[in-house]
């Protein structure tokens, strides 16, 4: 199926992906999870490039290791904040440099839509690495193999949502891939931060229903999005949709608590939960890795 | 010739270097273009420290694949806007490096002159990456490899540089390098965007006869430098000295339309024609990857 | 002794490492110091990864050339200005790039406390590459190693600290190393830029009597942090405590002259001493590089 090249090596997003090709991603990734020796030729003389239109040194430094961990050569693009942020001069850029040699692109960006009209003109693969508010694919692998690597099985899991929906690409890469592992998603957030078109794919729920479940997820919450909501502070926030000690202490024994990091202490999520027994939070993290090399080799070999 | 080591080794400019040498880095590049395999082992153990005193990610980038291609150690060093702008710390900079064992430096800065200085005291080979508005050898080159690789011979085309010929290095480096190859090079300018100095080298012809060329260069415009020209908004700038479609309609039929890049759209050139049949625009980019090694080469074996 | 693995493969800090040790380390530095082949393999598959919490490209850049010389692969971590300042976000940061597998982490940060507390938590050696105003020990055993490699013996020199001491990481982990290895240290300071914690490890001098000894180190002053000091002016300064061409023909013919860079040149020393014959400015900067790689191999090996 990813025999035929081209367009099916880039990784866009999940939507529309089945739980054979993700069940294949996650395979490769416990294969490299599992590999003792830390750097590999499979990329040898490959060339990718970061190309990071938003900033997020944690998401490019998880794909470099990837990167690294395969033998490939890194090649590292900021653009200055103000400078390249239409989306015509985007596609210029990832034009130049696909010009310049490059056998692969990660990319991430603000602009919605023009990722797809990238890929389209594009002859490397693409992978996103968060576009917009619209998905983040490599985020969503690395929560899912997490979550099979805890439960064995997706298929069937309750899986809530916590916080800023509206503008989280990590929801919706979530929504859509869980959703075609067979877990059943459920959201919960305040009014002004729900996600209209999202509605028909999964319930909204109260913050006591949403931690009825087996898997917690809390995204990172950025109340200065947010002028004209009805929850005016962080203090506010944490109280009603934060995740906090005691909330957590009346969430199910084989529950698990995630988030995509990076955390704000004491607003969505309680400092002594961050690394509590059962967080997920820096196990994501070092799934991120494998994840990455999995979908890497996907798309260049 | 160049196996006298020091001085002749760094490329600092293409005022003053002959067709010989020129012909010689072409070939160079040719052949590097040419190979299959990507990475090569020719600079292994050399540190190539990437020094951009002002902020240029695509040309940084075509270097750092370069560098990578022929195996070398890549370190790149950008100051931060103000911090490091006056010619003396430049020069510590520098020398700083140097110091801690790099075998070249590939150097962007702003100060005029500060280059010749910088060369006479350092002991490794330097490649100048622009210099204010001074010298950009390696665009030059990379524009005189696309004119040659189309043309089959530079001698005695017809090559008419627009746009803003006072602040571009990019217009002084084609110049020295097309007249050596035996060029005729003309300039097209509004008056406030003409630079005396090089009056006795070309002349100044009109947009008409510009356009009856076998290579049309078109240069990017930054119109806010120039506050007080006759010309006062993009529009005005396309109207006068944009390549239009229209324009280009009337353009000889074998002729060529470059650019160094990045492009203002609709300003100097227009939209479609970036990556019109007769553009080679993505060509230079890819070109320039050759060229850097060629030079690479030059400076290190 | 090191073989305990663990926190003595950290490097925090000078102050109570003894001579031994130190000892060890400049040994292992004149080795790496004397090797001809520029790129080994000794750290091969181990991931660096160099954390800058606050900006320094040149150290970041010494470390980076040690990292490669030992064949390890490099990640560079750079955080914006002002997101990641706090303790507690630095701690997750660095708990985030440990998740992701790398082997050792050289650390630059700000608040003063913090690296101790992580080093408590992280499993991988930590380096120091300036903390605060506390430490900087890599910097404090170059300048050891540049002294040791001039004067032979350590032992019974006396060493003046001229400058800001009072914000000096450089000054105190100098007098930590220094007082450690037998030598005399002295500073002298105009009353606002000293430091009352220091006073009883060594005395304040004048100008005239700082002059006299085997090595006067200097350190760069930035005016800006002492607004209601007595010095209001670079001027000011350089007269009362800088080194002037003439306060060095005065200077015991033996002695030498350091700073750690970069310097304010005819601030707090002159133009013309920079390259000195008696300044060890440079030669500072090239034993960096083999300091760090001893420092790196004692983390890794």
């Amino acid at each position: 199926m990813q025999a035929q090249a081209g367009m099916d090596r880039h990784l866009l997003g999940l939507k529309g992906i089945g739980a054979d090709e993700i069940n294949s991603i996650l395979n490769r990734a416990a294969y490299w999870a599992g590999r003792t020796e830390k750097v590999t030729n499979l990329l040898q003389s490959k060339f990718v490039a970061n190309m990071f239109f938003e900033n997020s040194t944690r998401t490019r430094f998880s794909f470099e290791v990837a990167e690294k961990r395969l033998g490939a050569e890194v090649l590292n693009f900021t653009s200055a904040v103000s400078s390249v942020q239409k989306g015509e001069s985007i596609h210029d850029t990832v034009r130049t440099l696909e010009s310049m040699g490059i056998d692969a692109g990660v990319i991430r960006l603000k602009p919605i839509g023009v990722l797809e009209e990238l890929a389209a003109k594009i002859k490397v693969p693409l992978i996103n690495a968060g576009d917009g508010n619209n998905e983040h694919p490599t985020q969503a692998l690395l929560d899912l193999y997490t979550i099979r690597e805890h439960f064995r099985e997706i298929k069937g899991l309750t899986v809530s949502i916590i916080g800023d929906i509206q503008h989280s690409r990590v929801a919706r890469s979530n929504l859509w891939g869980l959703t075609a592992m067979g877990a059943r998603v459920r959201f919960c957030a305040p009014e002004n931060m729900r996600a209209a078109e999202l509605m028909e794919y999964a319930p909204y729920v109260s913050m006591d229903e949403a931690l009825q479940s087996d898997v917690v997820m809390m995204l990172r919450v950025q109340l200065e999005r947010h002028e004209h909501g009805m929850i005016q502070s962080a203090e506010e926030y944490r109280e009603q949709y934060g995740l906090t000690a005691e909330r957590a202490a009346g969430m199910p024994a084989h529950s698990i608590i995630m988030h995509p990091a990076p955390v704000n202490r004491n607003v969505e999520i309680d400092d002594c939960l961050v690394e509590h027994e059962r967080s997920k939070i820096f196990t994501q993290m070092t799934n991120g890795v494998p994840i990455r090399m999995a979908v890497l080799e996907r798309a260049l070999t």
